[in-house]
């Protein structure tokens, strides 16, 4: 019993300290490993599981929405970077420059690519001229990488995995509605399957993508209270466009501009898993992306034909759910820590009092609660506790959400809260950047969005007084 | 009419220029585009839609012998890559350099990976401590880097995409082992799902990897003659285990070192898939990897109920087989070239009499023969049909490269062969590298490998006239 007092202990308390809590559990569920490459971390077997699990997942929405994958090279020459003004000002601070190939200067530098905008730009100018060409759907799954002062495992790396949409249509109103309907995907996809409810709405001008026209955005609340963009979507108009000189004949065979989006999220989504669902025993995870959604623990494995029935069970549960069984030789009680550090949604006990009265004993990770299932009803009781684990993490993840979520009609009030009770903040806003950096200043939130859901809390911006134009979400972010 | 001829006529011949065949190919079945960085291609949607169905194959493969998928850093800093002495005079003169991140010089340079060894060796010294932790069976899929001088699409590429094992053992029985099944994974792959014939062999000494203790190969013949190396699968015994310190207690509490293994295949293999199988049409693909297995094109598409049949059957047979039908307003001898062109292995056609006389037309890809099919068996005749091309095409690339492979017992007639009727040479070998080196020299010529089957074609090397070694297999490479 002391190994597993001390693997429970060996976490940090997350309402003592929630940035060690989150260190720990990343660290001890075995999601990743520090690397020698200053602000890169490597995703071990457990945490790229769930990665895939993803991917796979929100690849077939996007190729059931028409979309296709393609591989753009890594590297963008530097003058190809510098085509869209607004562009490379908002990137070039951050990118990883080549300078080198072998012995040899370059005689122009390459950057890794932080975004690939200008890469598909430049393919989309060669295979685009005719509106029979549009609309072009394409999507890329790969890693990007921007230099990061200060850096925390899946929230801020100088390199990242993620998917990056691009896609090319004929008019403005398609754009618009590709980049909304994307950001529908995103949201829809945090809610059914990662079960985190998302705020949607625009970013500010302040806070828009680097020659972007309009940026949408999913804002989440992590556990601690503050915020997370989990996915943009961006509508950039025509400006790409004439940047790179992409235009198409119409059917009244006249030159157009193509109007462009992109679209992303990336492995920062596991950092959002990790901090809405997770508590002091570790991980907590939804069962649509969970690598192991039952494990098999055998009691008293000594005994006749217990481990026998742990490898039955298993065979037969995989039909219906990831499975794994642990007939290793470490305690039931360390086994237990140790699967609930990594966030499996149900363990399945099993023991020769199990066996002779033909049951077994299913633990919820969510809930801690413990029931006696007959063997002969297993797979629906196990189908039913994994949809009723997912529904509920959603439940509490909105519930915790909607709990630190607060009205502000003035600066005092706003600070106050964000001082004691940290979430998001909606407060109004007269629409002039002067407040938002205030604001900011002075509280050290930044503004999320402008929700689609408008609220009028108030006539007067909280900041200023003047009259308010939206209402936003603020919050201190990671 | 014309429009069919022109495309049936824009490709070269092969039998008159195979390496712009080769590049028509590529362009024309919509495979890669080229991009404004030099030596890296464009993966299109088509192309990498096979690199989808190969990766995923491979992948529940490599899953199924129990590999887990990791993500390491893409970059590896210079003290590190300098770690394996051979390693890094193998690497080092064609990786490219990051010398700043944003403005700031970095205090020491980074690579772009060009594989990821030292970095597995990194993670492997950090994680391993006991024989408890062995074997470690990790695997990544990503794209690595070489500065490359003359490169061409999927064959030899600056940037290409590729997957890497990297696996620890506690014993040197146990990393051959696993260097020997991931090999035969490799053929078995090439032979089953891609239909290419491969030799199985030990490179020689010259030959070997930076760093290894031996290299497996196998090795492909494609239709011009030439050998293309398909795959690779290093022992790297002890030494990088010595060199980054990768220790482990076994279970008489000695310290002992692991001993390692690698192996990978890359973009590469679509390269192998076009010059094995391609003909003068285009594409050939085998239907294990081809992203439509059947194409349906209606005939006479303004008569009533033409349309809707494509489409119903597109629905209907979906359920068997990867479907699309194309409906556009192309003629159909213009949509059988462009399908002929992208290597779709079967062409449906359907018009109003087939449709009166409640049957098809099934064209074959590989052999241009046409068969009629009454709609109530399609199923079953394209279940049937798919699986005789995936078997046709193995068999023709094996007559191809078995008619091609030819036997050397002097430097004359060995020259003479491959100057002639290009293809493999089988060869004895004194074992010395001079007459590896004099071979290569006078012949073009490299060793491909030290077959697995051996022969004894004559007593003597063929360069040297010295009592043989082994008997080899030779070409001129890609």
């Amino acid at each position: 019993m002391a190994k597993d007092k001390k693997l429970v202990t060996a976490i940090t308390d997350m309402e003592q300290d929630f940035p060690q809590w989150y260190t720990d559990v990343v660290k001890k569920a075995d999601l990743i490993d520090y690397s020698s490459v200053k602000g890169c971390m490597i995703i071990r077997p457990y945490g790229y599981a769930i990665w895939e699990l993803l991917q796979k997942q929100l690849d077939e929405i996007f190729k059931s929405t028409g979309h296709e994958n393609v591989y753009m090279p890594m590297f963008i020459p530097e003058s190809l970077l510098q085509k869209e003004k607004d562009h490379v000002e908002g990137f070039a601070p951050e990118v990883a420059w080549v300078t080198h190939g072998g012995e040899t200067q370059l005689q122009e530098r390459l950057c890794v690519r932080p975004t690939s905008e200008t890469l598909f730009c430049d393919h989309y100018a060669n295979i685009i001229q005719s509106y029979r060409d549009l609309p072009k759907l394409y999507n890329q799954w790969c890693s990007v990488v921007r230099w990061e002062k200060t850096t925390r495992p899946f929230l801020r790396t100088t390199e990242f995995l993620w998917q990056e949409g691009h896609t090319a249509h004929a008019t403005a109103e398609e754009s618009e509605a590709e980049t909304i309907k994307m950001l529908n995907v995103y949201s829809d996809f945090c809610r059914d399957i990662l079960a985190i409810p998302v705020i949607k709405g625009e970013k500010t001008e302040k806070e828009r993508f680097a020659g972007a026209k309009s940026t949408y955005t999913i804002e989440s609340l992590m556990h601690d209270g503050k915020a997370l963009q989990s996915g943009t979507s961006h509508n950039f108009g025509d400006g790409f466009a004439k940047a790179f000189g992409i235009q198409y004949t119409d059917k009244d065979n006249k030159l157009q501009y193509v109007h462009q989006t992109s679209w992303g999220v990336t492995t920062r989504l596991i950092g959002a898993i990790i901090m809405v669902h997770g508590d002091n025993s570790g991980l907590v995870l939804p069962p649509a992306i969970a690598p192991t959604q039952v494990v098999i623990i055998p009691i008293a494995m000594h005994k006749d034909g217990v481990v026998e029935k742990a490898q039955e069970l298993t065979s037969r549960l995989s039909k219906i759910a990831r499975v794994k069984s642990d007939v290793s030789d470490k305690a039931p009680g360390w086994k237990f820590s140790e699967y609930e550090m990594k966030g499996v949604p149900i363990r399945l006990e099993v023991g020769p009092k199990d066996i002779e009265n033909n049951q077994v004993v299913l633990a919820r990770r969510d809930t801690g609660e413990k029931i006696i299932v007959s063997m002969d009803e297993l797979e629906t009781k196990i189908e039913e506790l994994l949809n009723a684990i997912q529904a509920n993490l959603l439940v509490k993840a909105t519930q915790n959400r909607n709990s630190k979520t607060y009205s502000a009609t003035n600066l005092a009030d706003f600070e106050k809260i964000l001082n004691e009770t940290p979430g998001f903040i909606k407060a109004m806003w007269c629409g002039d950047k002067a407040c938002e950096d205030a604001i900011k200043e002075k509280t050290g939130a930044t503004s999320r969005c402008i929700p689609f859901e408008q609220e009028e809390i108030a006539d007067t911006c909280v900041c200023c007084g003047k009259k308010a134009k939206h209402m936003l979400y603020w919050g201190r972010a990671y």
